[in-house]
């Protein structure tokens, strides 16, 4: 492929970057109570004044991270609303409702009473991200504590505890490993080693090597699949829950190993990170029919039970397209690059608004748009903005050598 | 319509009602553990052993139902499977986690321990429905005794306490009025006073009076619209959750009221049963371009954030049936009749596999299969059989006369 080629994916990339930034500096921002607007229609109505913890935090960590490492994006008004976000959350996030002084709420309302609390550490973990990165460009300490106290509850919770995150014991409800849950640990650990070192970065490297171990455990059937969820004993369960696949996330887990392994110079993870968590998903999560990424496959060819499984959602191909420049940046292997030009193709054609600017987040199997809104309760500013921020970083890499 | 029409309806419901209650018989049944198998492939298999305590009730309930009101069904093989849901049910339904003794478990392992436990009122909804039936049949008054004590805790948690149901209080959790919870009440209203008198009966019709005033609070807009969930003083809530229409839930609340409204010769409440439960959610909810009713839908045209708001379920097209027919049957109004026949339609096109019985359950917008299994965890034995059941009843009671 030409340079040529390369460097007209760059400007989508960041033509579609600073849309995609323009449309949520315009509507999602909430100047009344502060925070974001999450529920945002095609054309950028709030339809719904609900604030969902996840992509408060989400928010936060991109408008920070735009902000301090690209150059364009150093405006005051992007920092401000990050600000705001941090605020919001802040005072708001974390809910006692019994249990531990860290547990945060998944949904509040627009002025910051908690409607709905996940048994689960996501919140938590999004929360993590905003305040370290919030701490990074504003200087303020006691964010960075506070980033760094909550993460110690994460760790607590996932390797020593998990009582406190509320779950009833029942006698069927065996414990299960599922990929997310160091999926996100490292994700934060990444967070909060960056440009970093002492002692606390000795200690979250242990966390982090913890969850690499744990990923590579979903390697599966003799590398053949990467299974969601496994035993603690890292064998495979039964039932529909043992043999479900989710492309986009093993694409997601892929970059993460990859960018880890680099890092750490341990190149037979970066082979692995690219031969099992990216090869495995497209061979077998994409619809040579239709194109794009199935959301949920079971690894035995039953029907999945999620309604959703055949969609296409924008998610996993923004983690594919991340994934496979990564890929191709570290190893040069033209067959990479093809797979990222084959995920492109799909992804501008079929996700891109051009008309009202973002992205559409929900597609049926054959391409069409079923549900038309730009930001909901899962649908956020991330996604699509770290990934066109990601592969432009990427291809800036590519192109200066 | 001509007679010679429907005899023709009556005769594809005895014969689809026959296939699939073979269907079930042929695979439900774990004959180690008891109980049944809900997770049943396209063509029979087995793809998961957990059993839903819906599900399991619902079967129940079923079987009995069949045995004790159609000869045809009278088989001992049917009353032998009842018995053995029913003990089942019995010996593992119930969890004691710490709340009340009659909170019933969601899903349970093939032998019997509890997965989870939903903190609402659905699965001691169908053990009630599945206890009182099966009590009809064998004649056990202990059953009968269990389904009224359990009758009166769920009365106790939807009018007088609902913290046995183990949700936290939260600021921004404001109570609200679900339609599903008074329908479900009402229905077990029907099942525990059929054929009864006393004093329990009188109580019960307390509350069936009670459920359908709040069944009628769910028509808002001047009467335009059916809305799934509104506030404690009957009005319209905010955002998304305020402005969501289930069609098909309309529909089974329709006929709810209407055999409820025949039954205490009350004509007023017949008439709102038909033209606003019946007719609204027809002119809303039917899909004009593909056919077949949506699943879900925003009253004011913004897109569900449910991604399978646009794809075409079987319990709705089931309800719709029995609604359009017992409607017919009491008013004999054509239109209605025109109703059942475009629904009728659509359906058997759609749904029933000619092939390996039973129905499929999960289309996309535009009548295409897209998730191909007979049981999984929210389809068992029940829609399917309960609308045959009760059109092949109704069409007998209309050809008779």
């Amino acid at each position: 492929m030409s340079t040529e080629q390369l460097l007209q994916y760059r400007q989508r990339m960041r033509t579609e970057l600073d849309r995609v930034l323009d449309f949520w500096l315009k509507y999602s921002h909430d100047t009344q109570h502060g925070g974001f607007f999450n529920c945002i229609g095609k054309d950028g109505k709030i339809y719904d004044d609900l604030k969902y913890v996840w992509l408060q935090g989400r928010q936060v960590w991109m408008y920070c991270r735009l902000y301090r490492t690209m150059e364009r994006f150093h405006k005051p008004e992007i920092l401000q609303a990050a600000k705001s976000g941090g605020a919001f959350l802040r005072r708001f996030a974390r809910v006692s409702t019994g249990g531990s002084p860290w547990k945060c709420a998944f949904c509040l309302t627009r002025d910051g009473q908690a409607v709905k609390v996940q048994r689960t550490i996501f919140s938590e973990c999004f929360y993590v991200m905003a305040m370290d990165e919030l701490a990074r460009v504003t200087g303020d300490n006691d964010m960075q504590v506070e980033a760094a106290q909550m993460m110690d509850q994460l760790v607590h919770w996932v390797r020593v505890d998990s009582s406190g995150l509320g779950r009833p014991q029942l006698p069927g409800d065996t414990q299960v490993c599922n990929m997310a849950v160091p999926m996100m640990l490292l994700c934060l650990v990444q967070q909060l080693i960056e440009g970093r070192s002492g002692e606390e970065v000795d200690k979250y490297k242990e966390v982090g090597s913890w969850c690499v171990k744990e990923i590579l455990q979903h390697i599966q059937r003799g590398g053949t699949a990467i299974l969601e969820s496994i035993s603690v004993e890292g064998k495979e369960l039964p039932g529909c829950q043992g043999r479900l696949q989710n492309p986009g996330h093993a694409l997601e887990a892929g970059w993460f190993l990859l960018q880890y392994s680099v890092e750490n110079g341990d190149q037979e993870l970066q082979r692995t990170a690219v031969d099992k968590f990216m090869e495995v998903p497209f061979l077998t999560g994409w619809d040579t029919e239709h194109g794009g990424l199935f959301y949920f496959l079971d690894v035995d060819g039953y029907c999945p039970t999620q309604l959703e499984w055949s969609m296409k959602l924008w998610w996993p191909h923004c983690e594919a397209l991340i994934a496979y420049l990564m890929a191709y940046s570290q190893y040069k292997e033209p067959a990479l690059l093809e797979r990222f030009s084959q995920v492109y193709d799909y992804t501008f054609r079929h996700f891109s608004d051009t008309e009202n600017g973002e992205w559409f987040g929900y597609l049926t199997q054959e391409g069409k748009v079923t549900l038309d809104f730009k930001g909901g309760p899962f649908k956020g500013f991330f996604h699509v903005p770290r990934c066109l921020y990601m592969c432009e970083k990427i291809l800036d890499s590519i192109l200066e050598k």
